[in-house]
Order: structure tokens, then C-alpha cells, then sequence
């Protein structure tokens, strides 16, 4: 294994959902020092930053850090206004599902960002997938591109860059299948036991099973031909 | 004056300098609905919060929220970071000084963004500016106009949009020096001893007279011909 001093830092968004557990897995399997960031907005479902905390744990190299940030007080989501409900998979008939976070994403990255300019690091990696998706317009390949373009101009590293983007924004889910990335996750040895990702789990982390996240979830294990270590209640 | 239902809205970060201050009462000229938004970060120059209080009470049909976001978590800049000095005005030799805070304006642009979205609000307003400032890289007119194509790709109402970016991120002062700023602002009836510009100020809010802030407001008062009504200490 390489000296510490001589790896590349990563900032991982973990959320403490599947695919945010398979992305912390596969940049250490490329070999960067990775520094995972949750996000505490006062998400509904508070759960999945308990499994955060487990799957970062699972990998000691990792430094993890929770960060405060009460995104109820602009509201407007059903993960972030008790007063909406969580629907049902398939339930919702608009194109953008009532739990989609206004500028979630963004936010997000923003502070990886903030991070990965204090830390010097290289790399910003986003579970973000477009395929078994919930129609969040901040999980498309074009703004993720876009946001390494803002992230370039809007930081120092980016700004004395000589040689091409100073800062990579990395979603090597994008294209990636539900079950594809299960099987990807399950082969570098992730713990999907440790995961949540129900929008309503509940303080143990049992999941809904009714909910679009939990239904995307479930078809994956069946279609990954994996066994599904969710816990329903 | 239109009926309030029938205004546009306009998010307007204001930090409780003098730019954000003037910004505030050209987004009200224009005729927005205006929504302030300050951001307490754990800046040593706290005195700038209450400054940001003063200034929005001075608008009675303001909405102002201040969001806790404790970027000293990350470190990295003398405004967040009491172990860095906050160098005198000129001292710094480094093209981007070390009161730079990593990514603050892409911060701080994503949260105007999430409750831009919340509130269906189609203006973002910020007081950047890229002549008399001092060399962060997210204060260029090129970051503004790459973080307002990220912002509409990355949310409901941009993706939603027929006919041109539904959000519009507006930096009016963003070619105008600071005597211009000031020239403006005292035409619209700013009241700049509400404001805080200095990176050290005391509790009262009295300035330190030395710092690169310090400097760009008072000559920006001596060129623009106007008595300067900030307390130094």
C-alpha cells in the first residue's frame, strides 16, 4: 500500500444509502484517500445517517464528517416538511416526485467542494445515477458536468490550474443499472447490510418497502440475483 | 405598489457588508419581492450578522433568514480559522489571499438556489464584483454565468422551463467599482453605517481600519466624494 502523503484525496458524499456506499468502495479501490462527507439537513428519514456512520466505519483510512445544514427552513420537499407525505412507488404521477430536495445535489456538492479546496484535494465523488432514478433533474450526467465547470472557475485550485480541470467530478454510477451496481458493490466487498435506504426508515433503520426508494432497491437485489439483507418492517 | 402576489421573487444573499446592502435595494428597485438570506458560517467577523439584521430591518417587506452552516469544520481561510491572521491591506503578496474561504460563493449560491426552488423564486441576487475586490476566484463574472447554467440544469423549475433559463442569477455590481457601488447605493437611500465591511471587526461592529476590506470601502467613500460613516476602532 502507498504512503499516505503520496495518495490522491477524494471527497466522497456518503449518505448512508446503497449507491453512495458502492461509490466510498470503488474510489478506494482506485487508490484515493478518501475523506466521506453526510450531510445532517434534517432529512425525515435521520436513519440513514446512523448507516453512514456504520459503512464509514467499515473502512478505518476513512475520516468521516457530518455536517450540520437544517434544510426544513426552506421546506418544500416531502424528505424535509413532515406536513407532505412520503408516496407510495408509482404512486406519484409529476415527472419530479414531491421528495426530490429543491438544489439538494448542488448543496451537496457545493460542500465537498468547500472541503476538497481546504483539503487539496483532486477529486469530488457523487452516487448520483440516472438510470433506476427517481427524476431528480439534479441527478443528470448534464449537471454534473456542469457543475465541474463551475467548480473549476469558482475555486483557487481550479483558477491556477495549468493543465485541463484542477478539481473531477466523479459519478461512477451515472449509467450504471440498480442491479449493476449492487453486483459492482457486492464484488468490492460492500455491506449492504449496513445501508438504508428507505425515505421513511425508522430509528433502527427498517425500511417501508413501499416507498420509490425501497422499490428500486428491492427490484435491484432480485435482478442483481443477490440476497436482500434490507430489514423490512 | 403592485399587489405582493403579483411581484416576481428574488433570493438576495446579504452579508451585511456594503455590497450586498446595495444589492438589496436594487433588487427592490427593480421591483422584487425580496427574500434575504445570510449565511452564518462561523465567520470571525460575526459583527457582519447583526449588520445583516440591521440593514433587512431596514426593509420592513424583507423576509430574512440566517442559516447556520459551520464551515470551520473544514478550515482553511483566515475568516474561519482564528490560527491565520487577517493580513494588513497590501501585506499579502499571494494572488488569492488567505481570506478567501474555500467555495463560499458556490456555498452560498446553492443555498439562495434551494430556497430560490422552495419559494419558486426566478432571481438569485448577489453582490459580487471584479474590480475593486481582492482576487477570489468566485467573485468573475465567468463563475456567475457557469453556476446560473448549473442552477437550471439542476433543478425542477430550469428543467421544467420552455423558453430560456428559469432562474436568473443577477450580479448587478459586478463591473462597477466601489465608488460607483457607493455612488448608486446612496442614491437608492442605503444607509451604509448599518453595514459591516471590515473581516475584523469588534462585537460593535467598529472597523479595524487596516485590512483589505477596510482599505476598498474607505477609498471607495473617498472616491466617490461621499462622508464615510463607518466606526473605526
Amino acid at each position: 500500500m502507498k504512503d499516505k502523503q503520496q495518495l490522491k484525496k477524494a471527497i466522497v458524499l456518503l449518505s448512508g444509502g446503497l449507491d453512495s456506499a458502492t461509490v466510498l468502495a470503488i474510489a478506494l479501490e482506485q487508490g484515493y484517500q478518501c475523506f466521506a462527507l453526510s450531510i445532517d439537513y434534517g432529512q425525515r428519514h435521520n436513519a440513514e445517517l446512523e448507516a453512514a456512520r456504520r459503512v464509514a466505519r467499515a473502512y478505518p483510512s476513512v475520516e468521516h464528517k457530518i455536517l450540520a445544514l437544517d434544510l426544513r427552513a426552506f421546506g418544500g420537499s416531502a424528505l424535509t416538511d413532515t406536513d407532505i407525505d412520503v408516496p407510495d412507488a408509482g404512486e406519484s404521477a409529476e415527472a419530479i416526485p414531491v421528495t426530490y430536495v429543491p438544489a439538494r445535489n448542488t448543496v451537496f456538492l457545493a460542500l465537498a467542494l468547500a472541503w476538497a479546496e481546504a483539503l487539496q484535494a483532486t477529486e469530488l465523488f457523487i452516487g448520483v445515477n440516472a438510470v433506476d432514478y427517481s427524476g431528480y433533474p439534479d441527478c443528470r450526467p448534464e449537471f454534473i458536468e456542469s457543475f465541474e465547470k463551475t467548480a473549476n472557475l469558482g475555486t483557487k485550485a481550479g483558477v491556477q490550474a495549468q493543465d485541463g480541470p484542477a478539481l473531477r467530478l466523479r459519478a461512477p454510477l451515472v449509467s450504471m443499472s440498480k442491479a449493476e451496481i449492487i453486483k459492482k458493490g457486492s464484488e468490492l466487498g460492500v455491506d449492504y447490510s449496513l445501508t438504508v435506504s428507505c425515505y421513511q426508515a425508522d430509528t433502527s433503520g427498517a425500511a417501508c418497502g413501499r416507498c420509490d426508494s425501497c422499490h428500486l432497491r428491492r427490484q435491484g437485489f432480485i435482478a442483481a440475483g443477490i440476497a436482500d439483507p434490507t430489514i423490512y418492517r
